[in-house]
């Protein structure tokens, strides 16, 4: 990747040191949201690809890059294909708009990181 | 409804009358932005059903009533069931925060008009 | 009041009603989110009238005339005066901009609905 | 006008009163930010349409509907025709994206509100 | 510049080559989307000067710096003064409070980039 | 820190140089901002403590980095504890969601820059 984004790799360690210095620091409530925001994603009526699809539109329009970076993952995971990751980055660019379009670039530069589904 | 949100039958009508009144200003880029945003949510590599909850949790963390309105007719006439939408829901509400409830009360209050599924 | 917005008795009224809409539909993520908000506010290191301004001016600036109205209401009973009202007022203004002043409005009526401190 | 707007002379008489109200309660961050707000739409470098059409489109992207009445009344005071409202219009669409749509369906009806240029 | 923002040319070069891979997926709507969004800015009823200021001033009260940085470098092309810059600035700050103001910088930073007008 | 955020010293390396480049330019509006802006926080009915938390919750519910980070200096200089940033943190995660979590490592990072309390 370029554009003065760190590679996933360094990522994730800070995502994993900063969380653990979070939940370190015992606040009730920031630990029990940090385990409902898990749970949210779990199958249910919905099933896990659906739910991790919803998470990574709310995040592309809501623009947080470290955000999407998390669910394009997970739906990679859950075995989004290129062409559903381009229909839900369609659907979040027209209800979002133009400033969408420099997260999708990340978000794509994300997907090539990934191995190919 | 309540809260002095408009019932159903107002709402459709003022967006009817409202996007003729649009378009009859013949400017071409918002014409092309209208037929586009219905484009979007046509069935392709995901459902019909998927998109209109894509389109669903966008409006909701982006907090629009209207798009949100808009997007559970949709959703409801894809069969979407009570048990999806408050998953669809309960997703938008982590990832958006306590700031969607006034929300999601509208936005169950307009499901509660619609036909039961 | 004016502007279209609906008195304090009623604006109680529906977010109750809708409330229990929305528990009773038994979805364990909005549950535990609900809960969750209640207890955000309770009296630790910080005390439950400054953990109340913290939701006033998030909400202000966030531009969510329903949280303003609940935490307009929330900080009169923890004995917030006109005075600090009008300062947390002014913090919401110079972080969020003029786009702020129409919230300010409704806020500052929802305050003329209330008791004089 | 209707999906539960009030007419223009409503808004501008609510406007008004809660203005007064905010300004007698004396707080001086408070006064000099409505005062420096209303200096930043004068001429300048850039003419005093120019302004106002800058104030539309940011109050249209950010989606204040009571902040693009104003405006809109304001555009119209300088001469702005409807072809450059809707030109306007079309960037703060394509910019903002489709939850801008039920803003431009109240920006337009605020329009035939106003005595035709 | 500095900030960890890499430099005008490296911008470029990542905005360039992902635009490529994102139009490469082939996907109807983002195609068009991305068409649309170059006509929007288009001398009409309004010249290409003043769409361009309208579209920095969307991109600065909505925080994005890349598209910030985008119209910033159209702006110049089309003769924008610095005088002119922030007056613009100016409008973008007082809509959109002073979480604007780190944007600025940025966007400032970025004026130092082009050749002075 | 990591996660390519420069460090505390060329934060505010920078944000006095453009400081600086953006007060030289002269700008009527804006310079009144600036001034407005350090005069909001100065302890009135509510202390400076207070007002400082006010400011990094919006900061955070309104995601800025920046914002942040300057809001944390400040809070530290008041003598907020560690227990009181996390109570803040936890009322702006909730009000804002998850799409907070992000900001709040970086908050956390930017935390352990800084001396203990």
């Amino acid at each position: 990747m370029s554009d003065s984004t760190p590679p996933l790799a360094e990522f994730h360690h800070f995502r994993e040191k900063m969380n653990d210095a979070i939940l370190a620091a015992d606040n009730l409530v920031i630990k029990r949201f940090f385990s409902l925001d898990t749970r949210t994603y779990r199958a249910g009526a919905l099933d896990a690809k659906t739910k991790e699809l919803l998470g990574l539109v709310a995040s592309t329009v809501l623009r947080c890059d470290d955000c999407i970076t998390y669910h394009v993952v997970q739906c990679r995971k859950e075995g989004v294909t290129d062409e559903e990751f381009y229909e839900a980055f369609s659907v979040a660019l027209v209800v979002g708009g133009s400033i969408v379009i420099p997260h999708l670039r990340r978000a794509v530069a994300r997907l090539q990181e990934l191995p190919a589904q």
